[in-house]
């Protein structure tokens, strides 16, 4: 198909295909002529790939690039879902120390706690792992906003958050050859935090309403 | 204090200061000269909230702005809470039809979708609600890209969503007066996401480090 057609079938401007192709995000077509090349159904299923990453995901394009290099030198399955969980941007990235004296024994503070959490909940990952290291940022810029997770009510999180993992992973069982598995893993892994955190939201909305009823409620006074 | 120390205590650099003052963020300390202001605890506190709003909550200065009128708005604790919920941005934000004819079709077919869940799960929020039209177009998006949610596994995710909202609003509970509140509901809403998020790529990261450790104890030939 032409790039006209390439655009009308994902939704895509055409100059926005033009500015992936010199990106690198998606492999040129077949050239037919010296300015034309024609696209196959591949193009297609990458580029919505690449659509969902770059909106739904909130990927930037150096970030898209690095997932979908993972994708592609995905050999096998495991080894996909390893790669591709690592080079999808962290929700918070470690940040340097912020300067004061303070700092470093904050630091140790949180990567203890972090620590601690692991162990308990027997979950593996290196202390170089990115989510260990933002997972010790957020908490440590929590305690300095006097918001840190009481005993017990992280580990209770992480109860949640594990029953939220096994979710996503099936969703990916099932599917054999590495690269669609490594595309389907990406849609899981980027695309499905932001359902859930709507679902969150939309649960707090919820309760905050069923409160803010029942509120009411009591201060009506009865006629 | 002066600015300068008020940047000492915070971490924030006196330039982002004198930022925040000019972008309304950070009321003007209190005149002592033609060029020098004095700054008390309360600005500490807000420039905190800043600071974990714009770096850990990943909040533009707009919607930072926007937050931070709902929290000083806040007359009540349960108006807080909801005002605040519909301040913070919206992970996946509803997008214009994307042209083609059959758009109008899935949009109605999410919105079905989305309707029955609420319905099923008794959760009250309006079309309207920023909540519901983010997920209507998070599920459009998924059904686009084959990878919809298989019956019941959607309501799975909500019901652990329900779950973490919970354990959410027991943070933001004993709170009384309500812009205290509205700041807890802030740091609740905005930036225990990304600890949730970090959590449940840390149990992604251990399931999937699992499952290769197995992989390899399969394939590994017996001595």
């Amino acid at each position: 198909m032409k790039i006209s057609e390439l655009s009308r079938r994902t939704g895509v401007p055409v100059a926005s295909i033009k500015y992936f192709l010199r990106q690198g995000l998606l492999p040129a077509g077949r050239a037919t002529a010296a300015t034309l090349a024609e696209y196959g159904d591949e193009h297609v299923q990458r580029l919505r790939l690449i659509k969902a990453l770059t909106t739904l995901g909130g990927l930037s394009i150096a970030a898209t690039r690095d997932v979908l290099g993972a994708v592609d030198q995905a050999d096998s399955s495991e080894g996909a879902l390893g790669a591709i969980s690592y080079a999808l941007p962290v929700p918070v990235a470690a940040q340097g120390a912020a300067g004061p004296e303070e700092e470093a024994e904050a630091d140790e503070s949180a990567a203890a706690e972090v620590a601690e959490l692991l162990a308990t909940l027997e979950w593996q990952a290196p202390d170089t792992s990115p989510h260990v290291l933002g997972l010790t940022a957020a908490l440590k810029e929590l305690r300095r906003l006097d918001a840190r997770y009481g005993p017990g009510e992280l580990a209770a999180y992480a109860a949640l958050a594990e029953s939220v993992a096994r979710l996503d992973l099936e969703r990916a069982v099932g599917v054999e050859d590495p690269v669609a598995l490594a595309e389907r893993a990406v849609i899981v892994f980027a695309i499905c935090a932001p359902v859930f955190e709507l679902l969150r939201r939309l649960a707090q909305e919820n309760q905050v309403r069923r409160r803010v009823a029942g509120a009411d409620a009591d201060s009506t006074p009865p006629r």
